[in-house]
């Protein structure tokens, strides 16, 4: 296909902006790519009928509604929402859909998302360190003699000392049983498998022998067990590729949906046995399904599937109570002051021996926690980040109801909970949801009519608000100057702000552009729900910062990891003063941290032993017991902050921003 | 009870020699004990009526025979095998019943046992090296605060390292299970139950955590899995102490008396499995009984039973065969040269996993081994003879079917197995049999008349010849010269010589004196059969000194191992050249050296660690492969040797004795 057929290009009058969208895009897409603003409540959904946009050259499809007169669908007027664009055009946006008097339209910013950090293989091989925890070994051994009658183990671990400089094993009786016949099936060409050391000090261990020769098919797992979702890789040991995923909701999401809930569900009887039973079942469908779609090419080109047999290893990481919920520990302590896990540590394992379906060869490696509130999957974010190896002074945060903040470099790691509350997971919001289809996502807003512009996830008639437009609605309305550092609307006379229940209230969307049964609002609560829970973040940050003699300003690096971090507008997470202000070049997203760390543990050894030195590296702050922290926190419930010199472009932003034409006067 | 109701002294007329013997004695223990001999070829059962002696002086009860005539009887004639000695006595052993012409009687040797080697808890605790590989310790810990939130499994880790200095610790996931409850359960006083490494690169494992205090309740279990027999003893891990010993057959011998049949039995279908379940069951046999009859006291003085769970730990030693075979791990190739076993070190196991009935977390050690036919036994009875920490150059002789010997001492250790054949267990003798009732296992001979004196296991008419008689015989045949250095009959006109179906053969008893219907006999082939035995233990020893470059004079102390070697006859030993020439005072006999060298590894972590470095130390020698070995057997299969300067005593015994009166010529 050339590019003619592919793209189009969309020119936007009288001033000539244009741009190119991907052929088959919708007209409001165009609008939104080009940096500006056209009045939409219903998410794109075609409901509202607000998007009206004109039609000044070119042919489009679709764009009828009925609240669209035929004389003005005559006249070239299209609902932007549903008009596919399907060869060049040039568009224009009437005052009526937004468009600012004597000017193009209100420019909304472009939404800045972090850089996207991707693991590479090929990284690991550059730095010599890709070889696997879990490694097969070819042997080619002599057959014993009346002058050489050793045991066949002594002749195995000879073998492995003369052969590839293994040494100090050690192995189980299922294993030495296995040795005498394998070695002789195929006169004594073997493959071993074998679990390199944790440390310097611990031991090989032998885990399989198999007759012939195997070396090439060693297949390894990471799990990162998620509050909400449960991830999967198939990893091929022997290339580094990854050869499938796989993903779930944590099934456990029916008896609780944050980590508390599932505690307390755990203590109920057999609720913990449960639980357990709950994830295992989930990974083994995983493992089933990633099985199940993978074929390699074997011997004589023919297609091979992998044979369970054949998963040698497992690392799974998560959070402390996810990990003691798979591990079938009582985790009842975890939410009771002075909240003691029962361990952070956790010994090698073997996968059959937590209930996986994967043979009893198999080592199970679970990353290990810092405390009750940085887990595993932080852990792992660490290392899958490369934090735990960078020189820059990084702040690494994971936002969730729990965000986890961890700062420091390859030298020195400091970490500490924050309970931000879920509201970027949508919760304690009145009209909050999950990011799924329908959740309002991203937002502009006409400052003179105060008329939205929402755009909903897959482009539905909006159901409620998910974390990341939260997060925009907020700084919208607060560089508006609709919403006042303190988070209470301004008294501005617009049927979109009204006295709702819970305080002032801003209007998304009416009933009727809606998928839900009533107007969707954001409201004062809302809104001071929202600071609350960015204030406890960023007093968090604040709170280590100070603890290790650090500014904001000495940050170097911001690292975003989680499910939200990818959606987060950088921009507006600066304006309501969630993230410090950083250069946004600076700000790197790693997607699942924690699944990429366990991933990464799995194609190197070198790395696994790391972890321990990481962990024993990072120093756990309370942040309830820090003095300051409280402190901290007060100074931080404003938007973006009581001391403006930590955000001067969020300041300056604020400062320059027009008043909308409505607005009476503010209230402090 | 005083001395002159308890002991009577007899007196042997006309010389007066005299003895003291234990009331109700048997005229014939006393001759015995005297270093007398009288016609007895009944075993001192009362049938055959030869053991005439006449009470001069003093009262007897019994004696009675009907081979006895009245006049005799009234006479002062008893039968000797059945006169029991109430007081005082002077009696006189007439010519007819053995008493040489013109003298007091034929002086027979007394029997030089090897002197007893008994263990004892205070050597180790003199020693300091009394501390048993599974340790109770109990810890006294802080509960956690809002600033001393360290994990559970943190806190206990500390603790072991400030409270008792133990580090570097690995645990398995059913203790992690159990931390939380039993920290809490008793105010964080807690005992741990600890393996400690098997080597200073090891790491300690936790295996139990138990709620308050409990570190005075440890108990121990030592094996030994013999080929006809299994041992064990319960051990008070606290104390040192024996608690209770047992023992049974092993019930393998049903499937084959020895260690190549049970091989042969276990390449059947299932016939490993069943192998193992024999021993597995009788072993657990063992441990009920043991801890049915044993009760401590506990608090408040009431007595208190050991609990199955309260044992932590279980050390088995047996030869390759028997733990390969318990360990389910094929045993074939020990059979088949290159005569190769599947292993000869055993990893840390737990009891459970091997079916023994005893809780998950209970260690289980397992002896190495050297090769396939010198194993656990022979090592383990290394380390509970002393032997492998004595300067003295030492000389380590386990006699059975296989003898297995060691040479070394504290420095350096040399070892290699000799088929000896089954003769030293009554096997391949015409008329062999076990050391049990019936079994003649003391013999001495009359010079002139060649009538014999047997004595049998529990004074019961003979049945045949077990493995000590064997050797006194032979000796004795050899000393009086009616056997020559070939092992072949002197041409000598008695009765008791005669042609057989085997060659010559002497009998020891006739038919109607016997619990058997035929005669009782010692035939060429018989002999032929000791000698090669004696000499291929004998060419052992030779050969493997010859390899160390060391000379039998250099011999400094022989220890003697295993069931056959506390009834050795030390002077017949050195006669027939079974063992080399040294002072009685330099042999030792350990008894159960396997099941010694168990126990002592439950009790010392210490020597659990010697034993790996001794199995390094260990030299084997596969005596078949070694040039010169065949020159040593062919040059032992003589009596005592063909080179008399080795047996300097033998052959002035040889030289000095005196013909027999029968005798016609020497057959060379």
């Amino acid at each position: 296909m050339n590019n003619t057929q592919s793209t189009h290009s969309v020119t936007f009058a009288p001033e000539g902006r244009s741009i190119t969208v991907m052929k088959n895009s919708s007209l409001i897409q165009a609008v939104r790519k080009a940096g500006l603003h056209i009045n939409a409540s219903c998410g794109g959904a075609g409901v509202c009928g607000k998007c009206k946009i004109i039609i000044e050259q070119g042919a489009v499809l679709g764009g009828e509604s009925e609240k669209l007169s035929q004389k003005d669908y005559n006249n070239g007027y299209r609902q932007a929402c549903t008009t596919e664009i399907i060869e060049d055009v040039t568009v224009r946006i009437p005052e009526e859909s937004g468009r600012q008097k004597g000017g193009l339209s209100t420019d909304i910013p472009p939404r800045h998302r972090a850089r996207m950090h991707v693991f590479n293989i090929d990284d690991l091989k550059k730095a010599g360190i890709f070889y696997p925890p879990v490694e097969k070994l070819r042997l080619e051994l002599l057959k014993p003699t009346a002058n050489d009658n050793r045991a066949d183990v002594g002749r195995l671990i000879q073998g492995l000392a003369d052969q590839h400089n293994k040494h100090r094993l050690v192995t189980d009786l299922p294993v030495l049983r296995k040795i005498r016949r394998a070695l002789r099936e195929k006169d004594f060409l073997v493959t071993v498998t074998l679990e390199q050391p944790v440390n310097n000090r611990s031991k090989c261990h032998l885990l399989n022998i198999q007759p012939g020769r195997w070396d090439h098919r060693n297949f390894g797992l990471a799990v990162d067990i998620g509050t909400t979702t449960i991830y999967g890789v198939l990893i091929d040991l022997h290339s580094g590729k990854i050869l499938a995923k796989s993903s779930c909701y944590n099934p456990q999401m029916s008896y609780g949906e944050d980590v508390i809930a599932r505690i307390i569900y755990a203590e109920k009887p057999k609720g913990l046995v449960m639980m357990q039973e709950l994830v295992v079942e989930s990974i083994n469908g995983l493992i089933n399904d990633m099985l199940s779609e993978v074929t390699l090419p074997g011997d004589d080109n023919k297609s091979s599937p992998i044979d369970r047999d054949e998963i040698n290893s497992i690392t799974i990481a998560g959070n402390t109570t996810m990990t003691h919920l798979f591990l079938q520990l009582e985790p009842d302590n975890i939410r009771r002051s002075p909240y003691v896990p029962v361990s952070t540590f956790f010994p090698p394992m073997r996968a059959a021996d937590l209930g996986l379906e994967l043979k009893r060869h198999c080592a199970a490696l679970l990353y290990p926690a810092i405390s009750s509130y940085v887990g595993g999957d932080i852990v792992a974010g660490v290392m899958g980040s490369g934090m735990y190896r960078t020189e820059q002074l990084t702040l690494f945060i994971d936002v969730g109801t729990n965000a986890e903040i961890v700062i420091g470099n390859r030298e020195w790691l400091a970490c500490a909970a924050c309970s931000a509350g879920p509201a970027f997971e949508g919760g304690g919001i009145t009209h909050g949801m999950r990011a799924v289809e329908g959740a309002i996502s991203d937002f502009s807003i006409n400052p003179e009519t105060l008329e939205p512009m929402n755009i909903t996830e897959g482009n539905k008639a909006p159901i409620g608000i998910c974390g990341s437009g939260l997060l925009i609605i907020v700084a919208t309305l607060f560089e508006h100057g609709i919403v006042n550092p303190s988070g209470k609307f301004n008294d501005i006379d617009t049927p979109r702000i009204r006295k709702g229940r819970s305080g002032m209230e801003y209007v998304l969307a009416w009933e009727d552009e809606c998928a839900a049964d009533h107007d969707i609002v954001l409201n004062e609560v809302d809104i001071d729900n929202f600071i609350r829970a960015k204030a406890a973040i960023f007093a968090g940050v604040a709170t280590l910062l100070d603890q290790v003699g650090l500014q904001v300003g000495d940050l170097e690096q911001i690292i975003l990891a989680g499910g939200f971090g990818s959606f987060i507008d950088l921009d507006s997470a600066m304006t309501v003063g969630l993230l410090p202000e950083v250069d946004p070049d600076k700000i790197l997203y790693v997607g699942n941290g924690s699944l990429m760390g366990a991933w990464m543990s799995e194609l190197s050894n070198h790395i696994r032993q790391d972890v321990v030195s990481v962990v024993r590296k990072m120093t756990s702050f309370e942040l309830s017991e820090v003095p300051g922290f409280k402190d901290q926190y007060v100074a931080s419930i404003f938007l973006p902050h009581t001391d403006l010199s930590l955000f001067p472009n969020a300041g300056k932003r604020f400062a320059t921003c027009p008043p909308p034409s409505g607005r009476k006067h503010f209230r402090s």
